[in-house]
């Protein structure tokens, strides 16, 4: 079971039906590496989903304080993996080892996180109408609600976070805390770190004697349109492209028993440069900026894309420094060959474009990318051009120029849907510019003042989504502890005894968590009428 | 304004550019009732989804308590509304005056319990992670996160609740809680009906000065589509068919921006009989059930239609009563003539099914519903039968024998998403049956011991919702306070100073509401490192 085999996850074992073998290449050279993976047949897809949904009950039946302990135990198999995991990480993805250590902490984190959260309990939303017997004219019942896990879910990691964004990720970290078994389909950029990350999950799995099947791992490309058909998965996690999280939410709606797709798919992050803090600090923020834009080879869904300002001799100022910085910084490796070609690909159509003009960045060639600076005429945003809003994942940033406020507010309205907009703006602007703000609200899901969107803190407060194109569905997030919601739904116990109450729910409060009683949160026990 | 014209409401005025003249019916008598409505054009529609998206920004930064007020002056004004309407109620419905007038009384009560809840402020759901400006090897920032309304939401009430399910239902209540203006399409089922709660929408909203263009209506049939496909709408709640909601939600999905939609379609509500409560009550079981099929004619999304029990001579016994019961009950007016031909209709099918046996109720012909009672093979609940799960909208009801209690797993295994899932048992039924109710849990929204699912509670703790087809979304609810959250989104503030934060995520916590800062819940304002 623990060896690296390249075989299939599914109900706790190994499987490897399938004849199509998988290979996993260096990033920076493009090399084969040794051995390989076996995708998944159909048949092994359905067998893995089912693995879930046997997991189901036995799984979201656990008191949530086991749940929080398997969540524990992958965070310490995730920390104990060692030198020989983070070597294959870094040749897998061309991410340096000082990166992936911070994002294997990150991780780890987000688990224990997780595992706090349920020994908290405010992810059950317990509420408690207690019955009114004597009311008139009908008495009214007892009537208890809380959250249950919705069932399994597919998940569907992303290349740039190989273990933040992936096999142990925030959707498998959010969908296993709420009680639902996963079913993940291993990126194909990162196949080796999914086998060393599924193992650690299993591990952890049987020392929290969880149930089988409650983690499930299929590898293969086909595989992931089987899985999110499948009749005994109830909703899924995706992070990726608009491209692939649209094909994934149509199918999703037309399955005979449609189910909820949270997808994080495009999103240019808008940052606006307000004119006292280009006056006070322009130097500083082309180099703060240009760091944010470049920084992981500009493969992060936060990257600052689009960059929005009042034109001004300042503005002009900091925009040769901006180009200065572009043209010196040095190509990076990107994750894997075919981030490379989209991103060169994305930057031709640009060149191309007839209101957008090259401003820094030397010729996109060879196998590293070269970072690079356009300026689009505000027009396009005004007017809504789909090739402006369209998310280039590499190191390109597009400034946009305007030249009054009111074009200003016509540029923020004609903005998609971002998971981050940024003000970098001093205490003058802001007095200013305020009612940009409501503005930038309809637009994000996260609004930075005065800091760059790249970094995103796990956290109760955090918020990764926003509204379309940015993700497939406004009210989730998947980053922070709200990404639970989205694999939670609400049941509610009519006259119910106590004793065949969910310990949430029982008059004792046993699990002493605050509960909405007759209207007001307390942390009391209740009594009967 | 004020005036009964028959027109759509738009943007605060009147509206009628079409032609299409529609018309209402006494629900007896099948007779035209005097007036007429103008269909909306699609210039209509446009103009009502923009007026709505004009109303948003404006609307939904209001503060909680003035959004409150404007639902509590709602209610007073549906309050006020005299015999007049009252009559108008009932002859488009052939609902008795007592219930039309309890009816009313929810619906008001229900403006009001939103009311509470803006005022309570829990639906903010703000969390706060201060800065750690010293954390090792990077400083937190200071991140915030509350809710805001989704954008404009399309309505489409029921026909069987023309106060609580309508114009002024649940959905509006809840929409116009969140922030959110609305555009609603009226039912077609009593047009007259929409026309005066619509009027006492506009007066509460004049009286509390909201802006123009918060709640619109627009009467006709085809408008409904356009309304869901129009850009300006950012969510769709629906209470109706299976087919409709479904049709709605295919539209939606298939959007260039896709949006979410909270249909409540379709559930025949199981009741399991349990041996012991038979052998105990057996008669008394059969009247109240008798009486919760036939209440209101059997147009209750609650309506119990399927009922489970072990083989036994008590079964045999109630199964008698039963039969007695309903070949007694007198026929029922049904809410339209619509209505009627499909209960007709459903009967038909029902009759012509080779595993569907008829057991009582007369032959289903003139004007009015004849309660009807029928017999399924259990065969037809295990290979997932479509007809015996299919909700035939009236006084009928289906009774399933199974042999043993494998037999009985297998049964509800074979349920479809539901409503509610009722036990009717003693104390030893539920020592023996314990473990049905982890299987009740995965098929229903709401589980009730004992009572009957027609009665929706109107409450903190309610679940009006469940898995496909009884809802298109098993994470919502229609009815109670949770029914808010189907249109709220998460926003999250990173480093923003206290003056531009809401009032709901200041430091001194001006709103004086519950919020999680830092892990924990507490009133109590924070300070800044």
């Amino acid at each position: 079971m623990n060896a690296r085999t390249g075989h299939n996850f599914i109900n706790g074992a190994r499987s490897a039906k399938g004849h199509s073998r998988l290979h996993s290449f260096d990033a920076h050279t493009g090399e084969e590496l040794p051995g390989f993976f076996i995708e998944a047949t159909q048949e092994e897809v359905d067998a893995a989903a089912r693995a879930a949904a046997s997991a189901y009950q036995p799984y979201r039946t656990l008191a949530a304080s086991r749940r929080a302990d398997f969540l524990d135990a992958i965070a310490d198999e995730l920390d104990a993996l060692g030198e020989a995991f983070i070597t294959t990480v870094c040749r897998e993805t061309a991410l340096p080892v000082a990166r992936i250590q911070g994002e294997r902490a990150r991780t780890s984190g987000q688990m224990r996180l997780f595992a706090k959260v349920l020994r908290r309990g405010d992810f059950f939303g317990a509420r408690i109408d207690r019955a009114l017997p004597d009311r008139q004219p009908l008495p009214r019942p007892d009537l208890r609600q809380y959250h249950i896990g919705i069932g399994p879910v597919a998940v569907f990691g992303a290349s740039n976070f190989p273990l933040a964004f992936s096999t142990a990720g925030g959707d498998t970290a959010a969908a296993l805390a709420a009680g639902c078994p996963v079913v993940f389909k291993a990126h194909p950029g990162h196949m080796a770190t999914a086998e060393w990350v599924a193992l650690a999950i299993l591990r952890a799995a049987e020392q929290t004697h969880m149930p089988v099947g409650v983690f499930n791992m299929i590898y293969g490309g086909t595989v992931g349109a089987w899985l999110v058909q499948h009749p005994a998965i109830k909703a899924v996690g995706f992070t990726g492209s608009l491209k692939g999280g649209r094909a994934l939410c149509d199918m999703a709606a037309a399955r005979p028993e449609p189910i909820p797709v949270f997808a994080e798919m495009s999103s240019v992050n808008p940052v606006l440069l307000l004119p006292e803090a280009l006056k006070a600090r322009g130097s500083k923020v082309a180099a703060e900026l240009g760091a944010s834009v470049t920084q992981g080879a500009g493969q992060f869904c936060t990257k600052p894309g689009l960059v929005i300002a009042l034109r001004s001799p300042e503005f002009d100022g900091f925009l040769k420094e901006l180009t200065q910085l572009i043209n010196a910084q040095p190509t990076q490796t990107m994750l894997n060959a075919g981030g490379l070609c989209n991103y060169a690909d994305g930057l031709v159509h640009l060149h191309d474009h007839p209101h957008i003009h090259h401003r820094a960045g030397h010729p996109q060639e060879g196998g590293q990318a070269h970072p690079q600076l356009f300026e689009a005429d505000v027009e396009l945003l005004i007017n809504h051009d789909e090739l402006l809003q369209h998310e280039v994942f590499g190191p390109v940033v597009i400034v946009v120029a305007v030249n009054d406020r009111q074009q200003l507010e016509q540029a923020l309205q004609g903005l998609q849907g971002q998971l981050t907009a940024t003000l970098i703006a001093d205490a003058a602007d802001l007095d200013e510019f305020a009612e940009l703000i409501p503005l930038l609200e309809m637009k994000a899901g996260r609004l930075l003042l005065n800091g760059y969107p790249t970094g995103v803190e796990v956290c109760d407060a955090m918020v990764h989504g926003g509204p379309y194109p940015a993700t497939s569905d406004a009210r989730g997030s998947s980053v922070g502890t709200l990404a639970i919601n989205r694999f939670l739904r609400p049941i509610c116990y009519q006259n119910y005894p106590d004793s065949l109450l969910p310990d949430a729910l029982k008059d004792a409060n046993p699990l002493n968590i605050l509960r909405c009683v007759d209207g007001t949160s307390t942390y009391q026990a209740i009594t009967r009428p």
